[in-house]
């Protein structure tokens, strides 16, 4: 089968070095599903991942798929062949930038039935990390009764995570706001539930109290955890929870959380599989979740940006795309 | 009425700087009670607070009272005259190193009638500590069979909040590991209801894995941030939490907690009262089930060391004790 990967990392101004490979196709094993992939989507780990180590080469990224199911392993419960299923998967394995692959069904779902598979591709990994920042991390009830309230802040509402985020903490009660900057980004954050959004290029304090919020209950940073640290504290009600999925560049004061007794936590949303933890089907569960709510139109899809062939040149637009950190939503690749 | 204080933040190799104040009786406010105070203990937190900066001397510590109400203020609607009390207050208020003091009722509960002052006087600070930490941060259920299973690791539990939050977590069904060093902590630990004990003089995951246990669903660390970081973090599981109630003295990588996803909490008993949230009501809660727990035999006072009348010599060979960090449980002065 046909994939794309490279074999050594690389970044973006040594040219491109992804590369075309004919693989063997894989095999799933007795909880594992085959999927034939037929739309993924890039994400901002990819073009991490791109930049790691190569231990065993071709390194085939891709954490995002939607497709068709191929084959079923002999303990394989909840899918049967011909199902289309949507997963993001773990980068401990060959992800899908690929025509096929196979995946422990604990981390897939069946795919939403009313949106495209361009449309579908935009949610799996960016859904699961704000599914677990908002029930793991800040553990929020899956009653929104519960959570009414309540407020959470998400440092740059625009993203493919902040995207999905805005819209999962709407529908569970929770009054959000989103920082953003541009005219576009600001109404984007307002389509995807924002009750406020604010302007990260000023004064975030000073935006709240004009909304009479001095402090909120819940930050999930998606931007520049360094930059944020600080403010994040100054912004967080005693006893409230910050979240990131950005990785820090210096070592922090952890002192400072102590005063309002702050608890803090490094969402990684790959950390269940990698793990291989024994509570791995909950990513089955966010992702059942979500297809509900797609299903029910109360959530949308996030893609904004469709490029048609998964080939060397347009995987690499797309890495180019992604780190201009300008990307409104999601950005899909159809097979 | 008399009270014990200093003007100016000392060391205790400058010699005694406690003193004897003669201030006015304190008068309750609307929702305040009057309390006259029978026992008190020292912990930790008064060594700390007694080297900080005095912005309204006399400053006059104390973060344990047992006593019996004297006056309410117009709103007060849990209390009488008469009442046995307990609580542990606020740092931005005096404290009860005092013959009275004033609380808000919302931080009190009628004190567990089956022991006595000193007994008491062991409670409140560690039982608020431990009930915040295990409820507030690890979002322990209050229902022991949804705990089933999980495990928590107290570095130091022979110390004040160690004993207590021993038997708190253990109550509520988490099996619980602590460290102790010496025959006579371990013992103690034991006594307080922990399964298993380790020796923190020696390698903590080899003495884990001994016991088959390879990594811990929380740990509470009572003692030396800084040195216990990183351990905490190998000890722990993906998507574990990790509390502690010791400031660091150095900054720390909080990179280490993305691989496991891991959530950190620095606990801090007074940021309720300090910051005046409206929960404040949890601290009569987490009180009140305490003494239910006392009552029912459940918990045990973890006094050990009780000194005869609150004078600057006695108050002074507290600290002194305090600070030479090998008290097992509680210290407590009768008034």
């Amino acid at each position: 089968m046909k994939a794309i990967g490279f074999d050594q990392p690389f970044n973006l101004d040594e040219g491109n070095q992804f590369k075309t490979y004919d693989i063997d196709l894989p095999q799933p094993n007795s909880t594992e599903i085959l999927v034939k992939v037929k739309s993924i989507s890039v994400n901002p780990v990819d073009t991490k991942q791109r930049q790691l180590t190569v231990s065993h080469p071709p390194r085939i990224l891709g954490f995002d798929a939607v497709g068709t199911v191929e084959a079923i392993g002999n303990n394989v419960s909840m899918f049967e062949v011909g199902d289309r299923v949507f997963y993001s998967g773990s980068p401990s394995q060959h992800g899908s930038n690929a025509e096929y692959q196979v995946i422990d069904e604990q981390l897939v779902a069946h795919a939403p039935e009313n949106i495209t598979n361009e449309q579908a591709a935009s949610l799996p990994l960016t859904g699961l990390t704000a599914s677990e920042t908002l029930f793991d991390c800040f553990n929020i009830s899956d009653n929104p009764k519960d959570n009414k309230g309540k407020t959470i802040l998400i440092i740059n509402g625009a993203g493919g995570v902040g995207s999905i985020a805005t819209q999962i903490a709407s529908h569970y009660g929770l009054q959000v706001i989103t920082t953003a900057s541009r005219d576009e980004t600001e109404k984007w954050c307002y389509d995807m539930g924002a009750d406020i959004v604010i302007n990260h290029k000023k004064d975030l304090k000073q935006q709240l109290n004009q909304q009479s919020i001095e402090e909120v209950d819940y930050i999930f940073c998606t931007f520049n955890s360094d930059m944020y640290y600080e403010t994040m504290i100054d912004l967080i009600k005693p006893r409230g929870h910050i979240a990131t999925i950005v990785a820090f560049n210096e070592k922090q004061d952890l002192n400072l959380l102590k005063s309002k007794s702050i608890s803090f936590s490094h969402e990684f949303m790959f950390a269940r599989p990698v793990h291989q933890t024994n509570d791995m089907i909950k990513h089955h569960d966010y992702l059942k979740d979500i297809t509900t709510k797609i299903e029910q139109g109360i959530y949308q899809p996030t893609t904004t940006k469709v490029i048609e062939g998964l080939t060397v040149d347009n995987l690499y637009k797309a890495h180019q795309t992604l780190e201009s950190h300008t990307m409104i939503g999601k950005l899909v690749i159809n097979i």
